[in-house]
C-alpha cells in the first residue's frame, strides 16, 4: 500500500490524475473492507503495545500520522475510524484549528512542536503545519517570500523528527468536488450535523482550484525520504480507513519494535511474591 | 448502578466487607459481559458527540472519570477497554506517575489542574491527586498535618470543578489481595509482559493494609455530592469494564447534551451550494 499510495520525492504532481473512488488495491467492495479493517484491530494494537513498552527500555522510537485534506475530506472520520482501532492510551491527538493570538507570535512550527509524540507514542495531527502553506497560500496571509521558504523549513524540520525516532506519515485525504458538495449538503440537512457546518464552509469551497494547486505544491515539494506524503482516495470513507489502517500497519511493522527485557531476576521476584 | 456502587457522603468504609469478586448487578457472565459492554459503544459514542458538539456552541459541560486503585488493579485495562469505546479525538487521558522534581516545587493540585478536560471532552485520569493522599500517606512524604488538609483540599477542588461544568465520576478499582498475587506472577511468567513489572511492585503489596486504610480513608473523607467515590468491584475484568462503561453511560445520560442549532439560514447555505 505504501508504495502505491507514496509521492515520489521531486515528482510533479497533477491532483486531476488521482480518482479520489479509486480503489488501487485491496478490498473492493464496503462490506469486506470494513470486516478487513476490523481485522487490522488485533495487529495494530500488538505493535502499539511493543513500541510503548520498548520506550520503558529507552526507545525513542514512535509515530506521527499527519492528516490533511480539504474540509469533509474525513480527517475527523479517520482518526475515530482508524485511530479508534488503537489503544487510546498510547496515542496523541490533536487538531490545528486557526492559530490563536498566541500561537501567531511565534515561528510557524512552534506549535506543532508542543504538539509531538512522546517516545512510544502515536501522534495524529488533523491539520498541522501544512496548513502554513496552504490556508497562508490560498488566502495570502504572509508574503510569498516568507511562503516560498516554509516547504523547506518543513523539510528541515520534519527531517530532524525522523533523526529522533518520529516515523512521519503524511496523507493527503484526496475528495472530489462532487463528493465534497454531496458531505455539506448532508450536513446542511441533518440538524444534528448543523454543529459540523458553516457558512464559510462555502467561502473556502468557491477557492477549490487554488486548494488543489496548493495541495499540490505541498506534496511536490515536502515528499521526501524521510517524510514522505501518501495520497489516500478519499471518496469512499471504508476505502479511506481500510488504506489508511494498512499504512499504518506497514509502518509499525518497519519499525519492528519489541519488548524490553527485564532488568529483575524473574526466579527470586516470583519466590519473593509467592512468600506473601 | 450508580445508586449501587456510590459511597454515600460521610460513611465510615471497610473495604474487607466489599467483595472484590462481587457482581452487584448486571450480566452474570463473562461472554454476555463482554457482549454487553460492546453493545454499549454505540450509546457512548453518541452521546459523546452531542457532548462535543454542545461544547462548540458555548456548553462547558464535560465529565472527567478518575481512576484509582492498586497495581495491576486495572486502571490501564479500563483505559483501553472502555475508553476505547468512545471516539478518540474527545478523550483526554493523562497517567499520572512520581511527581516530577518541577511538579513538586508546586501545590500538588497543579499537575492535575493543567490536565483537566476542556468542554466537550472525556477526561480520564489514570491515578491522580489522590495519590497524595494515598502513597503519601503510606510511604510518610509529607507530614501528618498537611496530609490531613489535602482532603479538604481536594474536595474544595473537585466542588470548584462540579460548579464550572465537570462531572467527575471517581472510581475505585477494587481487587483482591490472592488476585493481585495472581496478576503480578502472570507478570512475571510472561516475557512479554516483563515490561509492566517492577520488583518495587513486591515492596508496595507489602504495605497492602496501609495502602487499603488510606483508600479508607479517600473514600470516607472524599465522596461528596459534588464529587462522589464509586466502588468497583475488578476482579473479574470483564465486570469491571462492564460496571464503569455504565457508570459513564448513566453519568452522560444526566448531563444529557443536546446537539446546538446551526445560526445560518439553512435554505440560503443550500442555495449557494448547489450554485458551486
Amino acid at each position: 500500500m505504501s508504495r502505491l499510495l507514496r509521492v515520489p520525492a521531486g515528482e510533479r504532481i497533477d491532483l486531476g490524475r488521482f480518482d479520489p473512488a479509486a480503489i488501487p488495491a485491496g478490498p473492493a467492495d464496503k462490506a469486506t473492507g470494513r470486516a478487513a479493517t476490523a481485522r487490522l484491530a488485533g495487529q495494530l494494537g500488538s505493535l502499539q503495545e511493543r513500541l510503548y513498552a520498548a520506550s520503558t527500555a529507552g526507545d525513542r522510537r514512535r509515530v506521527l500520522l499527519v492528516l490533511q485534506g480539504m474540509d469533509t475530506s474525513g480527517k475527523g472520520g479517520t482518526v475515530k475510524h482508524v485511530i479508534g482501532l488503537f489503544n487510546p492510551s498510547g496515542c496523541r491527538i490533536r487538531a490545528f484549528k486557526a492559530p490563536t493570538p498566541e500561537e501567531l507570535e511565534h515561528p510557524f512550527l512552534w506549535r506543532v512542536t508542543k504538539a509531538l509524540p512522546q517516545p512510544g507514542e502515536i501522534g495524529i495531527f488533523d491539520r498541522s503545519h501544512y496548513e502554513d502553506v496552504l490556508i497562508a497560500r490560498v488566502r495570502e496571509l504572509v508574503p510569498r517570500g516568507l511562503l516560498g521558504r516554509r516547504y523547506s523549513e518543513i523539510n528541515r524540520f520534519e527531517e530532524s523528527l525522523a533523526d529522533d525516532g518520529v516515523t512521519v506519515v503524511k496523507v493527503f485525504l484526496h475528495i472530489g468536488y462532487e463528493e465534497q458538495r454531496a458531505r455539506l449538503l448532508e450536513r446542511l440537512d441533518n440538524p444534528d450535523k448543523h454543529w459540523k457546518f458553516n457558512a464559510g464552509d462555502i467561502e473556502e469551497r468557491a477557492l477549490w482550484p487554488a486548494y488543489q494547486r496548493a495541495y499540490e505544491l505541498a506534496l511536490e515539494r515536502c515528499s521526501t525520504d524521510a517524510a514522505p506524503w501518501f495520497i489516500v482516495p478519499a471518496d469512499r470513507k471504508w476505502y479511506r480507513n481500510w488504506a489508511i489502517s494498512t499504512l499504518l500497519l506497514e509502518h509499525l511493522e518497519a519499525i519492528g519494535p519489541r519488548y524490553p527485557e527485564g532488568d529483575f531476576d524473574v526466579e527470586e521476584c516470583r519466590r519473593r511474591l509467592l512468600a506473601t
